[in-house]
């Protein structure tokens, strides 16, 4: 992958999989919202916490992770989209 | 269960009762809210309070609680569908 | 009382009097606004404050206190209605 | 007085006074706005500062304030009109 | 002068000067706007910093200032304007 | 100059060269918006970070800074006009 | 480069490359947006953390970065277009 978020932002590549099932979870279908599922791809340099301190991320490369309704940027790299969010956004972790 | 919410949040599963009364609890019918009880079904990885310490979690799996009538997300698992929101939107615990 | 509020939050129960004068407080009548009395029916598991200290409450079960206008949650209980709010949201006690 | 505020609030008795002229003070006229002075009546519970420690009042029952033109809670109390409102609100302190 | 501020409020007499240029200084004509100049007529009691530690006045009675344009409440004594404002909205101190 | 900004303040002089070019900088025309460039006249009194130290200014008198194309106050003094503006406002400094 | 951002804004010049392809990263087209990548020209002062401590730079001079859809300043010097921004706004590095 040659591309690094910064700070505690997530690299997250959407599932492509029509009926938004994967790993058992399905999300309502809504033509206004973007929420969905994908794997991370990237994590970013490191956040701080309120005190200075390193922040771990709570996911690892290769999570499946449910992404929120709103927020995030899209982009695409070698003809794929992501997504870049911050930690804080991503709802959880789906275990496989 | 196989999903993991990241952070501060719970995992809650809405009450199915047409009626919306669980516990002795009626929540005030409104076409416009979502307010209605549940059932803690995963707590996430964990909040932190100002000073970068842990916060344990007031609820635990298996609660009654009682959801706000705004905030959270909804999503599908299986064919249930839970509501994710965070600890500290909940208003309540039912103690049946 | 099988409802337990959670954080700084306190359930209270609305006075009844169609005139709003309980206590001798008579609040102004006004069909927008849901300003009253009630009584304290439970206190929540508790506050922080800004250096994650337990912030006690300033409220007892059993009190009469004023609530704004604005702000808090309808919910019934047993066929009774409620209101729960955020300890700080309440205007202040009356001394019967 | 049978009503202690909570926290940083202050009960203020607005001045009845037609002209708004009270200790040589003459607010503008202006339909939309509530400023006016009035006379500090009950102190509230106590506020805290920023690290957790008691703020004292500024003011004492007794004094006639300058009230802010927005902000604040209107209630009555056995026949008389008051103003609630947070201390950090309240303009300056007429010297009389 | 019988009016004493709360906190870090500052009393300023704006001055009467019709064309807005007093100590050198012109403020460009608006009918919206309310910016000018005064002289300091009192502090408040004192203003805090984000440690609890006193906050001193960067201004003195007698000081001509500048106001901004938005920001700061106007009222009346023994027939003369005042503004009531913030130190912090102040934007500067004219050297006369 | 006969004039002092107050807390962390900076009096900018605008640049007067009708091109908006001044040390190389040319900045895209715009009716609505006022970005340009500045030389700073006086700094203000200081302002402090969060931990309520002295916060040294990163720009000095003589300085041609960069303005931002929002926020600010004009002012005039003695027949020139001035910008008044927060220094964490100002994106940069010009090595002429 | 004679321009010094101030605090912790990076100088960034956008790529001119019109298919908004380099380094593999196509951002999606779309007329109201202003995402693209670009070239870090120069770094700020320096930003301090909450603490008051210095907050090093994640990017250097030369890295080729992601720009967020939204936020910035275009600036012009000698002839080229560049993007004024805070790095906590750049979404990530291209390695490439």
């Amino acid at each position: 992958m040659n591309f690094k978020p910064l700070g505690d932002r997530v690299l997250v590549e959407p599932a492509k999989d029509d009926k938004q099932e994967i790993g058992g979870i399905i999300i309502p279908d809504s033509a206004q919202e973007k929420s969905q599922q994908g794997e991370v791809i990237a994590l970013g340099t490191g956040g701080k916490d309120d005190n200075g301190n390193d922040k771990p991320f709570n996911v690892k490369v290769g999570d499946t992770v449910l992404l929120p309704k709103y927020g995030g940027t899209e982009i695409k790299l070698e003809g794929t989209t992501y997504q870049i969010l911050r930690e804080d956004d991503i709802l959880g972790v789906v275990n496989k």
